[in-house]
């Protein structure tokens, strides 16, 4: 299993769509962004339920409503993405069986259990150099490598399907804002 | 979850047991090490089927047998350790969600799939950083960092105590080497 669920890559994909929504623009409801991606729609709305609690999206109510990224998309990291939607989590938890050493017969000097364990800290350096990657890209950056290679008009078709969208949307049940209930819920990963 | 297993973390502990065993002296049993680190011997026995298969360790069979390390300690990376107990590993899964974009009505183009997805080569960028550091650290390097902190009789009291177990070992079931039928067993995370 890998370290980042489905839901980080869904999301990001997700936000990516969010890059160049104009201030003046419609708000883009999780019903439209999934349906975009090809994404199931309830995923979609748990995963920006997290992107709002972690204050990376705003949304609006009403017919209309829907969702806008909260900041600049240069300001907006890889890494803030990740925490939003997995939370913290760290590639290795130090279980500090150093004390158990036979030699110190139960009764582990001050030494050996003082500061970080020598083997956690190779983690850590491992981790921190992974974080600083993903902390330096922004969903600009990413957004920037994504149009150098597309054609030139695939902007502009994303923004007219979303728009399309946005204009000819009924009234029907919101998908855009959280869910009651969906506190505790998991973002069950995806096969 | 951390992305490393238990087995990563007991597995450096474990081999750092023998970083200081002598060409002449006599091989560690698992069961020793095991006890030494107050670790299951069966779990410490599985680790070290893996090391062996990866070529990290050495065995040798008999009342004194057990295992070595295959080569020098400064030539086996904290990157070695994790392959050969967690094997390969991604920080990352891509499912390649790019085809599946509606503005391709389900007939994506070319520039669209070709290459890594960029949201992808983020990810592979800071596996990379992430695996680079490990690399860059051997045993040697965290013995030499467990010795610069440890009471300077440390490292002997261990090989004291090592010694005193491979002099007063009886003949009993052999845990040194590999078990038949664990091919395909898999390290249990021990909670």
């Amino acid at each position: 299993m890998s370290f980042f669920s489905s839901g980080v890559e869904y999301g990001l994909h997700c936000l990516l769509c969010l890059v160049d929504t104009k201030a003046g623009a419609s708000a883009v409801s999780t019903r439209d962004i999934a349906e975009l991606q090809g994404l199931p729609v309830e995923f979609v709305a748990k995963i920006f339920t997290r992107l709002q609690r972690a204050n990376l999206v705003t949304s609006s109510a009403g017919l209309h409503g829907g969702f806008r990224l909260a900041r600049d998309a240069r300001e907006i990291s890889v890494l803030d993405v990740v925490t939003a939607i997995d939370g913290e989590k760290s590639l290795f938890e130090c279980k500090e069986i150093r004390d158990r050493c036979a030699v110190f017969e139960g009764n582990a000097p001050v030494w050996a259990t003082q500061g970080v364990c020598s083997i956690h800290a190779v983690m850590l350096e491992a981790e921190k150099s992974m974080r600083s990657v993903l902390s330096a890209c922004s969903l600009a950056d990413i957004a920037a490598t994504v149009q150098a290679k597309a054609d030139p008009g695939f902007g502009g078709a994303v923004t007219d399907w979303l728009m399309h969208r946005g204009t000819n949307r009924r009234p029907r049940k919101d998908l855009t804002g959280p869910h009651p209930g969906e506190e505790g819920d998991s973002l069950v990963e995806l096969s």
